[in-house]
């Protein structure tokens, strides 16, 4: 296996190179035989986000999912960083009621909807950001079903020494095969642990949830349910006009991609049998973006909407075409 | 001279590092001998934004600002990249009335304020942003205000080839001593024309504006009435919380600074002879902005506010303090 050089990704304006971004990346199967490399692929990456639907798998795995009757769109969000758009809100409000909890005990902090419009209609409104509105709030409310499902008291599920977030380190070194357990440790955006993962297990863990490859009976069950909500509610995932929802919907089914903060995608594509992660070293998201439409793309990987382009075109404030983010050739 | 490495500043988590950004830059004098360089010192760059003050040099060599009557607050406002938070708006409408044009004459199109708080205060008054939001409405206002000057038809003045944009290019290549008519042209966020200029010769341009070294008595007086403005009212050229700002106020006045969008600081330090110019290859802003405190700490300027950091904390959406922004020694 040649492994190619970093990505690079650039911003143009009038044609020109404005700035440039690397961007390390690997594509694996599911036993982490690599497939394809870019950089380092060993890059230490906390994977933030992009990790969430691996750690919804517990839900499933506990039985919540079926005792709470968890719907596909409940699904599709606890795997999310959503918008907070009103639908998002219409989802995880009345789910976080049904398991007999309320706003105030998601631990993940408040923030404006990251989705613009919603955050001004929030304000329009004479309204403020609760917890609800945190891209996070479908995850911790996953938490919160599986602390009502394991009977336990959740205050504090955010921290790594309570049962939650073991059970959630565990799933995470099963499907990465990787021990976390001396890792490097950060907290997230959301208060949660993130751990510091070599970027070629974050690719096996997707080839695996992708795939259920290398993975006992009831994981794959497990997976190929949240994987089929993803693909089926990808507004879900993220919202309007984000990359998730975006990639998703263009490629139909065919490939489960989810983003984390500082430049993170890790993506699935079952026919294919692989798992794909990536981080722009920089930890910007339009670079990570476009590396993963490019990956896409040179995996072969058809998207059914003939407009979906890798490229993303940069507009002034007068609404003018003035440059574009794409790769280097 | 010895050209070091491109300056590298990392983003840390938890103590490990999870971002890397490189960061070109150099210093000069003003006759454009370089003192100090990290990475490519010809890196063609967009100055975008951190060549306003530059660009405002016009309004004073025209006599414009005498004839308006000009405060300080204004001079520092046609230099800005302002949050239009309310003293903003305080400021620039009523000179906009004062020159006889209105909001409609602003070329520079609209965005919510780049201030959040202000942006979500507009909302709450059930308003929607107008071009004089835009955090480049000072710098038009300028440019409106040099038309009524020159007895101009104002119409069409953010184009390359109308007789404002041929003045700012003008001073621009007499500042940085530099041919632009066949430097590369991108269009900037406010749809004025932006030129790819090494990176040498935007810190040569610095060195000029705060030294007033190598220039006429003419463009040495005008390029000390804005500097002045600048240093003695910061809040104007940005606004709460945003680094010229910050920088400025720390210095008391010792340093004078604009940044750009895609990663662009400029500075000078007048007491020293010095002009700084630096771009993060990538285009972030808290790579720019931590790489400029770096240089003046490296340069030996002392903040008079025993409390400027060079390194940013980073905080989570529980306001914990979860990692920072800061050089790699």
């Amino acid at each position: 296996m040649l492994i190619k050089d970093p990505l690079k990704i650039e911003v143009q304006r009038g044609g020109y190179r404005e700035s440039l971004h690397l961007v390390h990346a690997v594509v694996t199967d599911s036993s982490g035989k690599v497939v394809e490399g870019w950089g380092d692929i060993e890059f230490l990456t906390f994977p933030r986000s992009a990790v969430k639907p691996l750690q919804a798998i517990p839900l499933i795995l506990s039985g919540a999912e079926e005792r709470f009757q968890m719907s596909t769109k409940e699904l599709a969000m606890a795997c999310s960083s959503h918008g907070a758009e009103p639908a998002h809100l219409r989802v995880v409000a009345p789910w976080l009621e049904r398991i007999g909890c309320g706003v105030n005990d998601l631990e993940c902090g408040s923030h404006w909807p990251s989705h613009d419009e919603s955050a001004h209609d929030l304000s329009r409104a004479g309204n403020y950001p609760v917890p609800l509105h945190n891209n996070c709030s479908g995850k911790h409310t996953g938490f919160l079903t599986l602390a009502k499902q394991r009977q336990l008291d959740s205050k504090g599920y955010i921290h790594p020494d309570h049962p939650i977030q073991q059970e959630i380190r565990s799933i995470l070194e099963y499907m990465m095969e990787i021990d976390l357990i001396n890792a490097p440790m950060g907290i997230d955006g959301c208060s949660i642990p993130t751990w510091g993962i070599p970027l070629k297990a974050i690719a096996k863990g997707f080839a695996r949830f992708a795939t259920g490859g290398q993975l006992t009976k009831e994981h794959k069950a497990a997976c190929e349910i949240l994987r089929s909500a993803m693909v089926t509610e990808p507004f879900y995932v993220a919202g309007t006009d984000r990359h998730c929802t975006t990639v998703m919907k263009a490629f139909g089914g065919s490939v489960v991609c989810k983003t984390g903060a500082e430049g993170v995608f890790a993506a699935g594509i079952p026919e294919l049998g692989l798992g794909i992660a990536l981080k722009a070293q920089d930890g910007t998201k339009r670079a990570a973006e476009v590396a993963l439409s490019h990956i896409l793309h040179q995996l072969g990987a058809k998207p059914n909407d003939p407009d979906f382009s890798i490229e993303q075109p940069l507009y002034n404030r007068n609404q003018c075409n003035i440059g574009s983010v794409r790769p280097v050739e």
